[in-house]
């Protein structure tokens, strides 16, 4: 097992390299001052070519080839998972040439600078032919990485951000959503209706008292901060490196819910981070298995944990103590409030019942681009038929409708079904832990996570990338992927069934 | 030129990489969570090791050879001299074998921990088997290294640190020094002890009011906060990157004058690096020149200008606002406060006038011993001596002799010299700057730096590593370094003639 073992040292070099660009990009987003902005793209470009240039040097294909040959010298699991966690890092990395590399870099940069002026304007035509250039080279790059991997090239993109899962899995899920969702949206909006609305929180919130209750909760939940860090941004995220994990927030004195919700999202992807196998943190198979899994870490606290009666009893007196008196604070009304359903146009807002609504759409359009069926001349109108038939919601314009998100034109194809993949394997995750684990919830109400991550981490975190994202989760929970289970998390907080 | 153009991107990935380095450096001693230290040594060791890969690359040597054998064909002044600044840093690192470099580094970690111990418990035997370790490995790497560049191996490890310094030319600047400073000692002891003693200045002085007093005077100097930042550290530093230059300080409420005093001196570092110049940033030629011109920059801000009677008296009123009315922040006092020497054993805590005395002895001991001429079981006797022959002081024990630098255990040979070479610098350069300026200290007086550092810039910034030390300093002052010019400011500061 020499050529595995001479791959071991070359993917933990890989790995610092991702280590020093995480630590670069928290730094930009966070601390770095504005006129270093130039020098900062620099030496991350730099870093980045040469982290590909070692994945795909010759020496590297060669190493993997003889270390397949050799697998049957001794490998154990997880070793052969690591060796196939590698060729499949290469494969996507030298499935692409270079010329059409640099092509996708060029039409994502420029499309992005575009659909911010498109934006501005509400006008999709002003961001057509620079969104064409970016469709036609993430098509190519499904094409080309297909190719390589046997997979379809919309399988290809989406194996990109979620390793293993393809459309073949995804469909018949999203199909059942699909077919419950408008009707549950309807009936949680009459009952809805038929109850008083909350009381509203009024502020202002202090950003230390926000700060320090934050801190306290992402301890509570099981953050370790000898290894990470909380900070501001402008917009939130989980990065950093291994052994330092860095989450970021930002506050807003008239509502603390978005930053201590927030908070929350971040520490369940932190968590995962955090929970990564000791023995293989710079080894491919030590990484997060990939976005579903990681959204679906987030969605466990944030969504799951942290939006239940049980630790909305224990948050209603932290409250209290942090902001002062306040009959909104009161249990009940976290729980009321925290669970208004109201659809609407943009997806970042939406709560969690139609949230996945916004998805669908974008999941159904995208593969329709990619495959060659919808125009992209026939977004916009795609769009808004979509988002009617689906939320009952009018787009009065594109700014507010197919221009709303970044992910397209930045090149972000194939990653849309990961936040509703996510949402739902969140649902069915938390629903095994709590059946494993029965004083889960009674643990909640006192702010004691212990059980729930517990778990998390060995049916999860500790799981890293041994197995694909379908295999895990069916393992923790005892079945595959189920949009019913989903349906019932909803049936039973939003309908009370 | 098409070798040369080659090096170019070769060493602009250099200092991407250096820049990666600066920054994960700066945030490991201002930000990193503790559990992340082992990690993050691996991170930043990794980086060194490729930096160091693609400096000593066969192909960057012949890379050299042929841009060197080509250099006829129209390469400027300043291409020149950066294709001699490439050959220089390749020199410096292919001329140690990689088992000595790795000695060497084993040695000094190893050294340090015990330097640690030996300090504590005031024991020079304890660490005398691992320095002895550390010596011979400096040694060696000052004979590969004096081969490879035609120095002595004294030489060579001094030019690690100051490109084109040699013992000929310190000796005799430092031999005048060490003839008159005795006396000098002596006469401003006998002059001071005739006068009253300043005032104390009493605090509290609150961090909040430092942090805002030390931002304030770091931009009245030029310090542009577009292109970087100053934090907190245990141990005050200048480092960052490119475009991205970051001090830091650490505040003492019960003494503002530390840390205000170490923000200016840092910001004299940073100017050095924001000035330098544009066309260069990214090459070898467009680097600060070397430790003793970083020092003497320092040294202009914070010893030249700032302890100087013009700037003493803008601080004056601001003090009074920063931390109310006290007789003691009348500039008189000031000044008074800012000129006490007292003679004493440690270096770190020396005044201006006794400073230079614990360098030329540091600098007569390494240099013997690096020669031979002192063993180093010899050295605690033979520092107690100097120390009390230079400056009629008794060691008292080796924790506040010979063992109270890092210097010597962590492998840094050859970089005494420059503390005071740049001392003397400073003074040379602020004496022409003054009389090229003779609107300069009336400025001061003002708070306005620019005529200052405008001259800087041009003399000093923007000359880079075109030249080397002395030809910078000689054609800046019109004469080459002259300790007679730094015996004259000492007299005139200290002895008021």
């Amino acid at each position: 097992m020499q050529a595995y073992r001479t791959l071991e040292r070359r993917f933990a070099r890989l790995s610092r390299l991702g280590d020093a660009l995480g630590i670069l990009g928290w730094d930009k987003e966070t601390t770095m001052p504005l006129g270093a902005a130039e020098s900062r793209g620099e030496t991350i470009a730099t870093l980045s070519v040469m982290a590909h240039e070692l994945l795909t040097a010759s020496e590297t294909g060669a190493l993997l080839q003889q270390a397949t040959e050799e697998e049957s010298d001794g490998l154990d699991r997880w070793q052969s998972a690591n060796l196939r966690e590698m060729r499949r890092q290469h494969a996507h990395a030298t499935a692409v040439p270079g010329d059409l590399v640099e092509a996708a870099s060029r039409a994502s940069t420029a499309s992005e600078i575009v659909w911010r002026q498109a934006r501005e304007a509400s006008n999709f035509t002003l961001l057509l032919p620079r969104l064409s250039e970016v469709l036609e080279t993430q098509r190519a790059i499904g094409v080309a990485k297909g190719e390589a991997l046997g997979l379809s090239p919309y399988d290809a993109l989406l194996d990109q951000y979620d390793p293993g899962t393809t459309q073949a899995f995804v469909d018949p899920v999203f199909g059942t959503l699909r077919g419950f969702l408008p009707g549950l949206v309807t009936e949680v909006l009459e009952r809805q209706a038929r109850r008083a609305p909350p009381l509203p929180m009024r502020g202002p919130f202090p950003v230390a008292a926000q700060k320090a209750l934050g801190e306290r909760l992402m301890q509570a939940a099981g953050f370790d901060p000898s290894r990470g860090r909380l900070d501001v941004s402008t917009h939130p995220f989980c990065g950093g490196a291994t052994q330092d994990v860095r989450i970021t927030t930002r506050y807003d004195e008239s509502d603390f819910s978005s930053a201590l919700m927030g908070v929350l999202h971040e520490t369940g992807h932190a968590l995962y981070e955090q929970g990564r196998p000791a023995s293989y943190l710079d080894q491919p198979v030590g990484q997060a298995r990939g976005m579903t899994l990681h959204e679906s870490q987030s969605l466990l606290i944030e969504m799951q944990a942290c939006r239940g009666e049980a630790f909305l009893g224990f948050l209603s007196p932290l409250l209290q103590d942090a902001f002062g008196d306040d009959p909104a604070f009161a249990r009940d009304n976290l729980v009321a409030t925290y669970r208004r359903v109201s659809p609407g146009l943009i997806r970042v807002d939406a709560d969690e019942v139609t949230y996945p609504a916004h998805v669908l759409l974008r999941y159904e359009l995208e593969r329709a681009m990619i495959g060659g069926d919808l125009a992209l001349r026939d977004l916009p109108t795609a769009f808004n038929d979509g988002l009617h038939t689906l939320l009952g919601v009018t787009v009065p314009d594109d700014r507010r409708g197919c221009l709303q998100d970044i992910h397209w034109p930045a090149g972000l194809w194939g990653y849309f079904p990961t936040y509703t993949l996510g949402a739902m394997t969140a649902a069915q995750l938390y629903r095994a832990a709590c059946a494993a684990e029965p004083a889960l919830e009674p643990g909640l109400a006192e702010g004691d996570f212990s059980r729930l991550t517990g778990w998390l981490r060995t049916s999860v975190h500790q799981q890293a990338s041994v197995a694909d994202t379908a295999t895990i989760v069916a393992e923790a929970t005892g079945r595959p992927l189920d949009a019913a289970v989903y349906q019932a998390h909803l049936r039973q907080r939003y309908l009370g069934q």
